[in-house]
C-alpha cells in the first residue's frame, strides 16, 4: 500500500500537512509524490524522495511530459510513472495512443538513471494494456480510475496482474 | 536584462499573473525560472522552459541541490544556477564553503545535459569569487546582494565582469 | 488604471514577486486583489490591503460569493467586486441570471462595513447591464471580457461609462 | 476530536488531498481551517466551512489579526480562534503581552456575527491563561505547544480544563 501524497518530511510547525513520519506509523510501503492531481515544487519532491529513503520507504514520482518524467529520474526516485494527460483517466489505451511517449521517456529516463524502475501511470484498464505497456520498456502499471470505476474491482485488479505475469 | 520570474506560459484565463508574451514586449533576453525565493512547481517549469524557447527567450532554472539541479538540467534550459542554501545572501564565498558542491554539481548536470551552460548563483560578492567559481566548472554567475547591496553597485558589477575575462 | 494583482507587501526577499512598491511606481490608482483568477489566501489580502492603504492606494477585493464578499468587506478594503462564478465571462447579463444574489451581498457588506464601495464584478456586457448593477445597488461595474473581446473597444466603454451616469 | 486541516469538500479529482469525507469517517467532531501554519484562500475556506456543516461538522477558521478574524466570523464559521502571531508558541501569557487584541476582536467578530463562538487561540499555557483569556471574552482556548510540550501533558490539559469551569 502507498500513500498518495506527503507533504513535509518529518515534524515541525506543520499543523494540518501530512509528513513522512505520520504515513510511515500507517504501514504503507511508500508514497507517490507529484500525482497528476497533487503537483508538486521541484524542490519538494527532492526533499521527500531523500526523506521516504531515509525512513526506508518507496518514493514514485509521476510525470506528465518527457522532459519532467526525465527531471524526476534525475531527484533519484524508486519509480517513475510516466502520465501522459492525453491518458489519464480517459480510457484510450496505452498501446493505441501514442505508443511511442512511452517508449521515448522510458529511453531518457534509463539514461539519466538507470536504475530507475518506470511504471506507466494512465492509459490502462484491461490486462491487454498491461501487456502493451510492458512491451514499450516499463516495468508496471500505476493504476487507478481503470480499477476504482469497474464494476468488479476484485476482477479487474486479478486481470491486470495476471497480465503481468 | 532578465526576468526575475515568469508565471504562466501564454494569455488566457491568467488576470494578475505574469505572461511570457508579457516579459517578451519589455525586451527581456529572457527569465530566470524557480528563483529560492520563488520557487515552482515541476511541471510548471516544464511548460515554461518550452514557452521561452519558442519566442526565442533564454531559461535559467536555479537550483538549490544537486539533485534539484541535475532535475532542473534535464528539463533542458539553456542554463542551470546552483544556489545551495548555505551561501545564498550570506556573503560567504564559494570557493571558502564547500567548493565540492559545485563542481560535484557542474559533473552531474554536464552527465545529464551536455549543452547545458552552469552558472553559480550564490556565494559570489567579488572578482576572486568569479574566479573561483569559473574554476569549479561553472560558466559564469547569476548575482544579486553581493552587487544591490554594495556601495558603489557600478565598480562591484565591473569588479565581477573583469573577473570573468 | 488598476493593477491587476499584486503579491507582496513590500521590498524584501521576494524575488519574483510583484510588490506595491513595484506597482506604485507605474503610476496605478490602486490594485484588484483576489480576482477570480488570482486567488489570495485570506490572511495574504488582510496585509495588502493595508499596504495599498498605506501608499496612498485604492484596494478592491473580489469575492465569489455571498460570505466570501461578506468576509472582504470585514477586512476593510475600499471597494468589493461581486463576482458570482456562474456569470464571470459568460455574457450572461447579470439582471437576468440571479439579480437577488447582488442586491443580497450588497446587503450583507453594507451591514458588515457600510463604507465599502460595491462593484458588480460580473455579467456586465452592455450599458444597460450597468443600469441594472446600479439599480441591484452597486456603485460601478468592474469588467474585463465584456470589453475586451468586443470588436470596438473604445465604444464598449463608452456605452457602459454613459449608462453609469 | 477536530482534524487539524481539511483540504477539499468532497470525492473528486483529488489525489493526495484530505477531504471533507475522509475525516468524516474517522469520527472528528469538525475540523480547524486556516491554521497559522496551514493558511487557506479566502474562497476555499468559504467552501470548506459549508461542506463542513452538510456532513454535521464543526469548522474552527483561525485568523492572526483582528480584520482577518473579522472575515473569517463573515465566513459563518461555528468558531473562529484568535491567533496573534506574537503570541503563537511563545510561552507569552495572553493576558500579559497585548490583552486588548483579544478583547477588541471579540468585539469586533460579534458585531459582525454575534453566533459565532471566540476561541484564543495562542497564549495559553496555563490555568491562569485559560481565566484570562474567558475574562477577556473569549469562550475557550485552541492549544497546542502549550499542551504538546509540557512534561506531563494529561497533566496539563487538566490544569486547562478545570480553570474554565
Amino acid at each position: 500500500m502507498f500513500s498518495q501524497h506527503v507533504d513535509v518530511p518529518g515534524p515541525g510547525a506543520y499543523t494540518g500537512s501530512l509528513s513522512i513520519n505520520s504515513i510511515e506509523d500507517t504501514g504503507v510501503k511508500g508514497s507517490i509524490l507529484n500525482h497528476s492531481e497533487k503537483k508538486l515544487k521541484l524542490s519538494d519532491i527532492g526533499v521527500l524522495v531523500d526523506g521516504l529513503r531515509e525512513k526506508g520507504l518507496l518514493s514514485v514520482v509521476c510525470g506528465n511530459t518527457e522532459i519532467v518524467s526525465a527531471a524526476a529520474a534525475a531527484l533519484n526516485p524508486d519509480m517513475v510513472a510516466i502520465e501522459p494527460p492525453e491518458l489519464i483517466g480517459t480510457g484510450i489505451a496505452v498501446s493505441k495512443a501514442k505508443p511511442e511517449i512511452v517508449s521515448d521517456t522510458v529511453s531518457l529516463i534509463k539514461r539519466i538513471n538507470p536504475k530507475t524502475i518506470v511504471l506507466c501511470g494512465a492509459g490502462v484498464t484491461k490486462g491487454d494494456d498491461v501487456k502493451s505497456a510492458i512491451k514499450l520498456g516499463t516495468e508496471g502499471v500505476l493504476v487507478a480510475s481503470g480499477v476504482i470505476k469497474s464494476k468488479d474491482q476484485k476482477a479487474a485488479l486479478y486481470d491486470l496482474a495476471q497480465a503481468a505475469l
